[in-house]
């Protein structure tokens, strides 16, 4: 693996080669944190068990237990840390609305880069994980609910009622607004996608099409007309 | 339990006690499905056992054997055995839009009993169920969301393309209608609801101003200028 490569090649930069110790610490987190996901992502929660993913992982049960202290904790901050695809799409989605020239063109590209943010294996797949185990850990998905789609919506409020505030929009209610342009957006293929799980993707051409046909509707009910 | 009472208290009709047989196989299996029913909503697939189920079914395991072959076959009979709000549903849907003298307050109603069929704790949990359990079970989950959610919407399609052919509606896409129709109502509790197991549920005012706003959204895209 290439992360294996990178921290062995690294030089020693302490007197005692504790870096390197560090290192390797390092390292087998990442590893477990890896073998982890991929775990609970294919079996669930109960259906993975320590001595499982260390096997994945090579490292002894012990040095799971060193790094994490038991497996309700591992599963918290697996779920909890896998936010990068919303990390990179609000900037995105930022920036699109900022100053729009045309501003159906922008919507629709953010439809579609809304789409592509959600509508991807390894984030439909934490999406059924976290969604099956809420009644187990109701405080984890609550948490993942704000810190993931609806930290999006809310920034997503933001920008429209910017675009409101300059006459692009007309709204009264920014978060509704933002929460019935997710829903026409990501509502048919993503309902589609919790049940259907082992389909066919949706085309890239058929993404498009509810791009259009969500921002057409969202645009005939919140539109300067 | 009332089913009990009822049940023992009814008269043998045949001449060797064959109808009071048959009166405690049903009997047994009605509460096995219960208990299973009880279980799976609350500790998942892998978190219930076939022992679990006999001891709160209060039968012996091999009488739960009896009636079903394995625990997935009884998982697989509850999931999709669990179709009354859908069938509840689709005659009040079709009745509403069937010859509407005011078709806006038609659509907030029928929005108002969709969302009351779905925004309900037993078909949430039966939703977060499938939902977890369909890298599992995909064709089970993939049936379910043909035979539940899907039905609706074919429903709703045809009642909305029948609109359309009276002047009341503009839509070229029925199904594609449908879709928005579900999403602008269902979405935002929905999709909360399925993160947020152990919250209060929304309040009576809440849901309807979700369904007015939904068909206001809708309206404006589909409905006659």
């Amino acid at each position: 693996m290439a992360r294996t490569g990178n921290a062995t090649s690294r030089r020693p930069t302490g007197t005692s080669g504790q870096p390197r110790k560090r290192a390797g610490r390092l390292q087998s987190a990442g590893v477990i944190r890896e073998a982890a996901t991929a775990l609970f992502l294919r079996n669930g929660y109960l259906g993975t068990s320590m001595d499982e993913i260390a096997a994945l992982a090579g490292v002894s049960k012990q040095t799971v237990y060193t790094h994490f202290a038991d497996k309700e904790r591992l599963f918290t901050e697996l779920v909890l840390g896998n936010t990068r695809p919303v990390d990179e799409f609000i900037p995105v989605l930022t920036h699109l609305l900022q100053d729009p020239d045309d501003l159906e063109e922008n919507l629709r590209e953010l439809a579609r880069r809304y789409l592509g943010s959600v509508i991807q294996p390894p984030v439909l797949q934490l999406r059924r994980l976290v969604i099956g185990e809420a009644g187990r850990f109701p405080e984890l998905a609550r948490t993942y609910y704000e810190r993931v789609p609806e930290r999006v919506v809310a920034t997503l409020a933001t920008s429209l009622q910017h675009l409101a505030e300059r006459g692009l929009l007309r709204l009264d209610d920014s978060l509704l607004a933002a929460r019935h342009f997710a829903a026409l957006v990501l509502w048919i293929p993503l309902d589609r996608a919790m049940f259907v799980a082992n389909g066919e993707p949706p085309a890239a051409a058929e993404l498009e099409r509810l791009a259009g046909a969500g921002v057409r509707v969202f645009l005939a009910a919140y539109g300067q007309a």
